[in-house]
């Protein structure tokens, strides 16, 4: 019988691990000069922590959940994305609490299930990276959060972004906006979508997200939300756009775009790139915003907050689209070739002495003859061979070999073992 | 209404996570000189690929599996341990193919899932590294795995270990030990544990496995498998002590140790150390042997392999408890203090100035007073604080303070976002 991997998933092989490693590392040492500090939530959390966060009517509460009851009859819930666990965990943790600095950063990078229709770039189980910061109200830290989700596409080589920026104000300015597209949507209640017709009254900005085509035309003439902006949320979003005018970040403001979660307030955002492997046109590969309610949510204190979320597949199409150059992990150091069975015996040791000193080295292991281990020295693209045979055994030397050009010299068993460093730095002349 | 973490897990928050990292790149790369490649597989698998491997009858599946149904009706777990799925992916994607270099050498580090009671150092979610190599019956090999997860540890700062070892042997050796086995305890079934009683006739080598008592009463006179030995695996097992002897690797073997798990055969090795964080006496740390019929078991063709795990959560313990320095990621490079609103408005941009050098750079978010800024920057251990007022605007100047001499600097806003670098380098005299 063959097994396979459940639909969804996919296994991440050696060569492509190293791309992954690359972009996280990439992604740390940013966070890191912007002190953003990492944190790990658990892969599944209380179904309820994500039907409160998400939103009851959402897809992903009602359609797209991996949940499940334990063996204790708890209703689990594998995570469906990185927000509410950290907030969860932010809550519980009491990590607003006064010995904790503020605004309290964080990131998180990991797996995230929803079971969708698998297709191109979308799976099952999926790869985000997020950041999180708590407890400032400051337009300052809304710029820091995008500019740093910028940074981090430029540091990764990508150069056609835009950055797509929208208001959804506070509490005031969207019930007063909820009202003014009840108002307009419903006399075209009976023309929109099933789904539409029952997130009218529930959730109306929903309607403005449909991927519907008879909810999209609907879309152009609706009411803007930054026509129902108070005035601090008007002063917040002006600060947000002089702020970023003056790092010279470019953005265009869509007053259509909402996000399809329930929890955002004021700044929302999405950068967007083209790209052949995504699509057609302009496709989101990362999208964020402020959610001041959600710490409340989940029965914290009033403390704000905002992030943003990239997914890692999307992000790996688009390097190897782009050509970006990443890492290959698969150099080798020194192999080690045995001829007999004594210097054979001795290889491991050599082997290990010279692993110890920090170099990749490796050896034989399926009793190949010493033409077969050259053969795999060379497909391993090996820098250096050393060959222990019969003789140099006896005399405790080794021959070692520079690949590049050939080069052979003598060494003892000794010196390769205590100091291989100083061996090829002096002992071989300079041509490569 | 509060929300919690599911029952059996942890939230690892900043403070933490950079030790599980300093765990993590400790082990990447250290395989990295042992020629190991990172794989990742799905966190859950369908649920026969984990009854296949760790047999019907362990623990694991028949009362610790996290399984559910997913929504498209099919049999689903969360990974109890890690060999499985790399096992399942070696087949799958057909690495033990002409075109890669045998033997195939992975490691992998990540969450497992295991519904058991919790307790000091073991949670449900809980987190392994682990290796395997594939394609090699050399003896030769399983000393390389051994000898890895021995330096691992002794990377880490750990000294007190102790390597037990056994034999397992071939089918041969099982089939004849099992038998003798099965005689021996026979005439004691009554005295046996339900469990064991169960167990008898499917799997005896799991009777002296069991933690019950009235079991563990029959451990000391049990008929040793070492004497059931055929020459082969005889022969296999001496090499493996000569060449433990030859790296001066110290061994104890333990004729009674069998493994929890159904795949093992030959080999089969503990690392053990004593410390109060773990419990009395000498506790495993790791765990590890030969595999040489599971591939064939999920599909694939006669291919053998080798491997051990580790679990991070007790390894962070034990090296806490050993007062192992690891480092933490909180050092600040600059503070930014800005004075008066044209100034503070500057001030992110001067920021990301310094950022985009790679150097960690902060500022206020929360309209902080210059006095509750510099307090911010002193608890934040920033190394250098640069103050920018209205004045100091004017001329385009900020001041740098070098945090630990005091000594403090004019620099121009150009100078300080062009090359931070070259300044702290050159511009502050040289006492500390």
């Amino acid at each position: 019988m063959r097994y396979q991997k459940p639909k969804g998933t996919a296994d991440i092989l050696p060569g492509d691990t190293e791309k992954w490693r690359f972009v996280e590392d990439t992604a740390r040492k940013l966070f890191k000069t912007y002190q953003y500090r990492e944190i790990r939530t658990p892969m599944f959390e209380n179904f309820e922590v994500f039907s409160r966060t998400s939103g009851d009517t959402s897809d992903i509460v009602t359609k797209e959940m991996y949940d499940f009851k334990d063996k204790g009859d708890r209703h689990i819930s594998l995570r469906p994305e990185g927000t509410a666990g950290v907030v969860r965990a932010f809550v519980e943790n009491k990590l607003y609490g006064p010995e904790y600095n503020k605004p309290y950063k964080v990131y998180y990078m990991g797996p995230m299930y929803r079971y969708e229709r698998p297709q191109s770039g979308r799976l099952r189980e999926f790869h985000q990276i997020g950041v999180e910061a708590f407890g400032s109200d400051s337009p300052v830290l809304d710029v820091e959060v995008i500019s740093m989700a910028i940074n981090l596409f430029k540091k990764l080589g990508l150069s056609d972004l835009r950055l797509t920026l929208n208001s959804l104000g506070d509490k005031t300015s969207r019930d007063n906006y909820r009202a003014a597209l009840i108002e307009y949507l419903e006399p075209h209640f009976e023309e929109l979508s099933e789904e539409s017709k029952v997130r009218l009254h529930k959730n109306p900005l929903r309607v403005l997200d449909s991927k519907e085509e008879q909810d999209q035309q609907f879309v152009a003439d609706a009411p803007s939300i930054l026509d129902y902006l108070t005035d601090d949320a008007k002063a917040h979003f002006e600060q947000v756009k002089q702020q970023l005018d003056l790092l010279g970040i470019d953005y265009v403001v869509d007053s259509t775009m909402v996000r399809g979660l329930d929890y955002y307030n004021h700044t929302i955002f999405e950068v967007m790139t083209q790209s052949k492997s995504l699509g057609h046109g302009y496709t989101t590969i990362c999208a964020g915003g402020r959610y001041n309610g959600l710490v409340e949510e989940l029965g914290g204190p009033e403390v704000s907050g905002v992030g943003f979320g990239l997914g890692i597949e999307r992000l790996l199409l688009l390097l190897q689209d782009e050509q970006v150059s990443m890492p290959n992990d698969d150099d080798l150091d020194v192999f080690v070739v045995g001829i007999g069975e004594a210097a054979n015996a001795m290889t491991l040791k050599v082997v290990q002495a010279i692993r110890a000193k920090g170099f990749s080295s490796d050896r034989d292991y399926l009793d190949r003859k010493p033409k077969g281990q050259f053969k795999i020295a060379d497909r391993l693209n090996a820098k250096y061979t050393l060959t222990i045979g019969e003789s140099e055994l006896e005399s405790k030397t080794a021959h070692l070999k520079k690949m590049a050009s050939g080069e052979e010299i003598t060494v003892t068993l000794e010196e390769v073992q205590q100091d291989f460093q100083s061996i090829i730095e002096s002992k071989f002349s300079n041509k490569k």
